[in-house]
Parts: C-alpha cells; structure tokens; sequence
C-alpha cells in the first residue's frame, strides 16, 4: 500500500517537509491550509497530490500525519481530526517545545493513532513556503521525545520519515529537550533580540557600521515574532533560568575585562567548544 | 611615480589588502612579517613584490603604510618605522580599538607621514593568510577617525585607498567609533563567547543538538581569543557600559516571558531593526 504523508500546515516547515519527501519517495502527499489563497499557491506550485482546507479529506487514508501548525494550536487541530484518523496511522508534530504538546497530544491520539513528537533543529528567519526548501533537512538533527506512552516501534517509524527528509535522530525526553532548546535555541533568540533592542536604545546610528560577525549573530531576531512569543511563553521556566545563568556569566567576566591572562582563558574555552560545531 | 603600499603584518587583514590591491591596482606592494616560516610562505603565494624581515627595506619609498598587527604591537613598530619612512607618506592601521592608538600613533607620526585611523569592519573567525581574501572588504563599511590633528587632504587619500579595495567610507571620531564598536562588534563577540562558556557549564550534552540559528548566533566565538582579550581589555570601559545595558535590558523581558503581546512587541521592534540590515 502507498504511504500517504498528511501535512496540517503550509509553512516553511511543512512545505519543506512536502518537497523533501517529493524528491527521494512516492508517498503520496496530502497537505491542509486554511487560507483559500495559500491553497491556491501550493496548488499552483504543484508541491503535493492533494492540497484542501477539508481536514477530513487530508487525513482520510493517511500513514503518517505531521502537524506543522503553530503549538497553541495543535491541541484544538488534534480534537478535530482524532475520530477522523484511520486507527493505527503515525502522528507526530514540529514544535519548538514538547513536554506541554506531548502531554496534551499524547492524550488525544491514545486510542486511535499512535503519537510521537519530533523537533527537527532546522528552520530559517524566513516564513511561508515561498521560503521553503527540499535541503531544509539535510544534515540536521531532528529530536524525537517518546515517552512512556511510546509504543517502541513508533520511535523506528518515526526515525525512518525523518531519516528519508535527510535528518540525524536523536531521542531524549520531552523535559529534558525542552531544557535543552531552551540553551541552544530559546536563549540565543532571545539574547539577539535584546542586543538589537539594546543597540536601538543606546545608539541606533550604530547600525550604520555593522560587519558579518554582527549580521550572523543577530540573524535568528528575523525569525517570525509571534511564532516566538509563543514558544519563549510556553518553554519560560527553562528560558528564565537559563537566562539567568547567562546573566550571571556575563557580569562576572565583564568585570574581568581588563585581565588579558584571564580574557584570554575564557575566549579559549569559548572558542574550543566553538570549533568542534559542524555547520 | 608608482604607488608603493607597504603592509605590516601578514595575517588575515593585510595579505587579504595585498590581494585585493593587486587584483584592481598596479601599486608595488611590500610586506612586513617577522617569522621566517611566514615569510617563506608569502614568497612562495607570490601574493607581494616584495615579502621582508627587514622593515626598513619595506617602508622605504612606501607611500602608503598599514598597520595590519595586533594593536598592542603599533605603538613599538610605529616609533621603529618613523625615521625610516618618506617624508609625508599616508600612515594607517587597521585596529579595532581607535581611541588610543590614534592618539598614539597621531603623536609617533606627527613630523614625518600623515596619520589616520581606520577601521574595516571586515573580517572572518578564521585567522592567518591562508584565510585571506581579495573579496574580504567587498561592500565592507571601512570607518575613518581623523581627529583635530588629521590634515584634510588625507581623510580623501585613505577614502580612496579603501573604496579602491572594496569598502564603503564612514568618518567618526576615534573616541566616537570605540563606543559604536563596543556596542556592535565588542559586546557581540563577548555574547557569544559566554553563551559557549555558559551552554558548557550547564548542560555541554546540549551541543549535540544545535540548529542553524545556534551555528550562526556564535560564530563569532571562534575568532582568534589572544587578539579579541586584547580589543576587550583596550575598549573595556565601553564595552561593560554596554554590556551592562544588555544585561538589564534582558533581565527586564526575561521577567515578562509569560506576557504573549509584550514579548511580541519586544521581538517585532527587534525583527523590524535586523531585517533593516544588508548583508
């Protein structure tokens, strides 16, 4: 039997996802939208089988459904279509945070459906799929979170769709990777958009003198606003005390300033860790 | 008479103004550098006409001098230069820091050459001339900080030196141009390195699991820490100011992380302000 992909959402992850499975399967793919003139361009962009605003038409059939809406919305989305799943079909999700999703989901999808959340770490400071691309996977790692709810073979399927769209697996729990994006993925947000707010504050005629290292370390503060407000209010624990610890560090080693020997040290150990990243 | 551009130091910036001058002007070019590997490898590139330990033989007849060494080095290597230099030859440097060295080196080159600070804001987190290239200063703001002592024929003559080799012109003072830099390039650079330091003492598993966006935010940490304590150290009393300005503003949203609309706000301004930047 042909797989079928359902894809709720036509932003840069789901049209990503569509055009990543397009290009190395044969699933065939399903997509949902609300908006009647983003149906319109997916269709005319001919990216999957079948693009429709009728939830019950996405899903009917599917293997494998991915929500790729925003997080405040995917428990409502869930409620909708959990009596209209065939019973047994994968499900899994995008978002940033997942202890939250994974709970509420979880719940929903325990009779028919067997759920499972994912986080693929790729993304872009662009939005909608216009921006879309069928590498946005290629080399990234995508977190799976089962819990103990999780069927095991779940976290196979569920390894093997995001393997095909090019990704490295890594599973962890849903509290512990929400811990986890909160330092590498939360926190920078935040750390760049304070620094433009900081910047306009003190001296926006500065914003005339920038070089690449400014350009690259502020990028992600182009990122959707309200996708972000949402994620940095659901995961604020995390991010607070991560934050704080940030805070601290940074006023201890800026009253050290003056001693190179020490500067030196820490930039040392900053660029080490730095170093062994791999784009 | 040929243009003669003798160039100090053979690291990222001033092999990368060696090949960018050769590649759109016929000026000879000289360049200094005091370890004998280094000087072997230049001759080998045949990136110069002339590569030397012997910096008297390269300033002779020069009528264009750059400081490309580190800044604590340009005061010694200015007093050494200063009676061996042509009368009235265009003296700059490439410092990231402009309030001392300018009054430094106004002072050393006050009788014979004409001084003038400059700043390319152009750069990369790797180091050395393999690194180097023509490209490094293409569409670069190269920002110029004559003070009360700079004659103003020489502010043209070194606009003309930079635009030759790619870059876009900017005069400030040189107390003007440190705070600028310590809020756009300094603090920046300290920010990255303690988001490395602060993610290692928290959770180092977590670099198993970055995005893009991480990848991005700090790459600025890789750059060269012996040459960025020393810029740190020098600008120090700018760079906290602004540092502590970050850090209160990024104590205040931390605090508002569950206040959907006000993060919104918060992060829209910032998004409005970097999508205003080119790369």
């Amino acid at each position: 039997m042909t797989q079928k992909i359902a894809i709720l959402g036509p932003g840069l992850l789901g049209t990503s996802i569509a055009l990543a499975a397009r290009r190395v399967g044969d699933a065939r793919l399903a997509m949902w939208a609300r908006r009647p003139e983003v149906i319109g361009e997916i269709r005319e962009r001919g990216i999957v089988d079948q693009i429709s605003g009728d939830i019950a038409a996405v899903v009917a059939d599917a293997t494998t459904i991915v929500f790729c809406v925003p997080i405040g919305a995917m428990p409502g989305l869930a409620r909708t279509i959990e009596p209209l799943i065939p019973a047994g079909s994968l499900v899994t999700d995008v978002g940033s945070v997942k202890a939250s999703i994974v709970a509420e989901l979880g719940t929903i999808f325990r009779e028919r459906g067997r759920f499972i959340g994912s986080h693929p770490m790729a993304g872009s400071d662009k939005t909608g799929h216009a921006s879309a691309s069928a590498d946005l996977f290629s080399g990234r790692v995508c977190i799976l979170t089962p819990d103990d709810s999780t069927a095991p073979d779940v976290v196979g399927e569920v390894s093997e769709f995001w393997e095909m769209l090019g990704c490295r697996i890594r599973c962890v729990l849903p509290a512990e990777h929400d811990e986890i994006v909160a330092l590498i993925s939360h926190l920078p947000h935040l750390l760049a958009a304070t620094l433009m707010n900081t910047v306009s504050a003190r001296n926006p005629g500065a914003l005339d003198f920038y070089g690449p290292g400014f350009f690259d370390h502020t990028r992600v503060a182009s990122g959707d606003p309200g996708m972000w407000a949402e994620i940095l209010g659901e995961n604020r624990a995390a991010v607070r005390a991560n934050a704080e610890a940030m805070i601290e560090k940074l006023r201890d080693i800026t009253k050290l300033l003056d001693r190179e020997t020490t500067m030196n040290e820490f930039l040392t150990r900053a660029k080490a860790l730095r170093d062994s990243l791999r784009p």
